[in-house]
């Protein structure tokens, strides 16, 4: 099993050791990132997102989720709901299913909150 | 208001659009994360660790924590638990009060595991 890929390396413009983002959180924005991160804090969720997002770009049919993870289509439907929700994930229904992409922005948002180090 | 950050770019190496990770998640590595971004779904939470991040990794009093976000100081201890509990901070007691201090690699990991875009 490969492990995950190295971190990239801090920016050289990030100097400072541990600053979270270049300044303290306001209250909107710890609200807008703590909906984020609450919507990632399911591991089957996690999972489920991976397989969208392993797929570089291209939307996914509900279809194709779940099976590997031994969870029936109302679940995974449960799950991408909360990551739809979130604006993680972007939902297009296409006949009988939906299908799904992720939001590469909104991801590059909450790395930004969380980049410590 | 200045806004977040700008962003870093996404390293030369990343070469796919959309890999949240270099492959799909392990049920072990999703339980890890889920674990983490759940101690990052609070927004008080996110504004705490934010003051602690802020320090640039020098730990920080307990004491000097909350007054801003108008808490007290056993909703403090709750949520600097929590992020302890996550191993994104660690906590060293210094007579009377605690001092915190954030964990990068912890980070490092969870921004891995949402590096998509």
């Amino acid at each position: 099993m490969s492990s995950l890929a190295t971190p990239s390396p801090v920016p050289a413009t990030d100097a400072s050791c541990c600053s979270l983002t270049a300044r303290e959180l306001t209250a909107a924005e710890a609200e807008s990132a703590a909906f984020g991160f609450k919507a990632l804090s399911d591991p089957t969720r996690l999972r489920l997102l991976s397989q969208v997002a392993a797929q570089d770009c291209a939307t996914v049919c509900a279809c194709d989720l779940g099976a590997t993870l031994g969870i029936s289509q109302p679940t995974v439907s449960h799950h991408m709901k909360k990551l739809v929700e979130a604006g993680l994930v972007t939902r297009e229904q296409r006949g009988r299913w939906a299908h799904y992409a992720v939001v590469p922005e909104a991801f590059a948002l909450l790395r930004e909150v969380i980049r410590v180090g």
